[in-house]
């Protein structure tokens, strides 16, 4: 796989400061499970009474830690817990070698923090099909446990990095009865599967207390809003998750009418997700496709997805070519409703055609100086309805060619 | 838009000799509706007695030519036919004057050559929102009528070529109780839609008599398995149009249980589907996809659909990766049914993955060396039923890039 010496032109300028999450520490180690030279797994431990959530692929060839977690992310426990993430490997397509990895490392962790087994979430990012060498990762657990540490959050997120070219971040506090949360969180991930580097993951951590259901219902409403509109190339990872943990050490209360709480998370959720786009494999565009006028929020959704992901769409866009008819194409191959003759579509603030044709004021250059901006909106309105979605994705570049198509080395 | 210098390294040796169809004459022009120096029309009249059966794109954003060629097909008629195609122009996203074209450019050719209107079927293909001159068209039409000839089929191939690198035809004769029936056909496109430069469009002819019905269901049939089952981008164009004409004039009646005859016509329909495919932007690989043991024949279409989309899937063709983890991912996201581990995957005769890992003698030495052929076979069983499905694409190049992000000139 090519390798990718700079950063995306639309990564942030630094790593944000994260505050500490009470309740939550953290450690790093290079374990060797593929990378040499550098950090390769993260443990975080969240503190007795704390919730975890989660949403998780829905790939029908998702990987074993995948399932594990699924099998145990809905069941409540005060014990505490913990989520071990090693990059290099996605223990994905490894049949029944892949489930007893997982057993072996959620066994040790669960050994050395005093969990049971059911409270040790697991994730796995890197090549597809290899056998995880889970004795490298388990003979560094002792030496994690020791190390955790309330302030090695930024560490964490250099550890899960697989093809990524900068780590991510995002934090937010809410004022709750004139208490503070923080919320912050960590993401990897940079296509929604990468080379054979699977797999966008993230972990938010919260010190507000959340009980698990209310927690579970924001993180899957959020998600929809954020994670689910993101794409990069169309390509859905077998081992995407996104797990967010409520530690309740600050004392604060959220309920499910928390309005500011959920806002607050919305942010960081999408803050990240769109550090992902940022990095997508060859950005050099950070796109909103924003629909409306549809006939339902779904039909808007499918729309805007059509957009996002057709090629010819993001060939143009990476072009900086105002090619406003391969908007009009991919409407018309969604399969949602749309009517050409009241279609209006904009790049930024110009209007570049309505009621089915060219506008009257359309002015090409204009459009074409619009273009050149590193980050854009196309907004598409069906004129048929209220329905609304907005999506994120890139451009489609040589960059994106460069990285995948290179044999793997 | 890139200029197109070479020809696809995946073009046939020549352009096939293509015999006379009898009842059927062709004539070509240079009308300047948007090209210089080259041919940009063509003209072909169909005898009368002749049927034309037809498939279109389902695009909601489909051009004013295809919503014309669309209210007319279905109408039987002995008074002959005419179908006139200009390039350079798609006629497509051009509101009410799109379909005033549409009405002058039919109007003129069924005064021509006296024929109803109803029996005049155009297309266009080219640049998408822009007016077309059909003036220009429509000065030309007595020049055409007066050069029709019934050899200049190939004539009428390079007519209708955009950033096509090759012209395409296909031929084929079936033999019917000791009599011969001629099928001959050309198309164009070299991709699901091109650059501004829309379109797949084909045009088959036979001289055997085949009731409108019939031919109509035959072709129906037989563009479910041929040209809906490519892909070269995923885009759908505002313009794809298979028109099939038969004239009649062998004299050889076809009736719905002409088995020869329809395997004739799908022999000519998916040669040239596979051309369309061979001049893929930017393609170098021809990858036939074939998945088998699906639960469905549906669920086959649906994953063979993915993988060939799949931009990693691709790009590992291109790069001639023999990356089976990228397979895997692409049959997991497509939402048909899968079970990971009963899942086989073959590039060309070597199995590379079986029962939900890679096999046990898988050599990725032997795979490399495949993945070198400029055609390429990608098998995938489900092990779950009897369902399948065969769909062909191309990979994911530079050349795509080039041709697509370069601004329009």
């Amino acid at each position: 796989m090519a390798k990718i010496t700079s950063v995306s032109p639309l990564a942030p300028a630094a790593f944000p400061d994260l505050p500490v999450i009470k309740g939550v520490r953290f450690a790093t180690v290079a374990a060797g499970v593929r990378y040499q030279g550098r950090t390769d797994v993260m443990l975080a431990h969240l503190a007795p009474g704390s919730s975890v959530a989660g949403v998780f692929t829905r790939s029908a060839t998702r990987a074993a830690p995948v399932l594990d977690c699924q099998a145990k992310i809905g069941r409540a426990g005060d014990e505490g817990a913990a989520i071990i993430v090693n990059s290099g490997n996605a223990n994905a397509f490894t049949g029944r070698h892949g489930i007893e990895s997982v057993r072996h490392i959620t066994n040790a962790v669960a050994t050395a923090l005093d969990l049971p087994e059911t409270r040790v979430f697991s994730s796995s990012t890197g090549v597809i099909g290899e056998p995880l060498a889970h004795n490298r990762i388990t003979a560094k657990v002792d030496d994690l446990t020791r190390a955790l540490d309330a302030g090695a959050i930024e560490a964490a997120a250099r550890a899960i990095m697989t093809t990524d070219t900068f780590p991510k971040g995002s934090t937010t506090s809410v004022e709750i009865d004139g208490q503070t949360v923080q919320i912050a969180g960590i993401a990897k991930g940079s296509g929604m599967i990468e080379p054979d580097m699977g797999t966008m993951l993230v972990y938010i951590f919260t010190d507000a207390r959340v009980e698990l259901p209310v927690l579970q219902s924001m993180v899957s409403a959020l998600n929809r809003q954020t994670f689910n509109c993101i794409t990069v190339d169309s390509d859905t990872s077998t081992s995407d998750m996104v797990l967010v943990g409520a530690t309740g050490a600050s004392g604060v209360d959220i309920t499910e009418h928390s309005i500011g709480f959920m806002e607050g998370l919305r942010r960081v959720m999408l803050d990240l997700a769109q550090q992902v786009v940022r990095d997508g494999e060859g950005a050099t565009k950070l796109v909103e496709v924003s629909v409306t006028g549809a006939a339902s929020d779904s039909d808007a959704h499918i729309h805007a997805k059509s957009i996002a992901n057709s090629p010819l769409v993001k060939t143009a866009i990476a072009g900086e070519d105002p090619n406003w008819g391969r908007v009009v194409m991919a409407v018309g191959k969604s399969g949602a409703r749309a009517d050409r003759d009241t279609l209006s579509i904009w790049f930024g603030d110009i209007r570049v055609a309505e009621n089915g044709w060219v506008s009257p004021d359309y002015n090409e250059e204009a459009a074409a100086a619009y273009m050149k901006n590193p980050e854009l909106m196309i907004q598409v309105d069906l004129g048929l309805g209220g329905g609304t979605a907005r999506v994120w994705t890139c451009d489609l570049t040589h960059g994106y060619i460069d990285i995948n198509a290179d044999y793997r080395s």
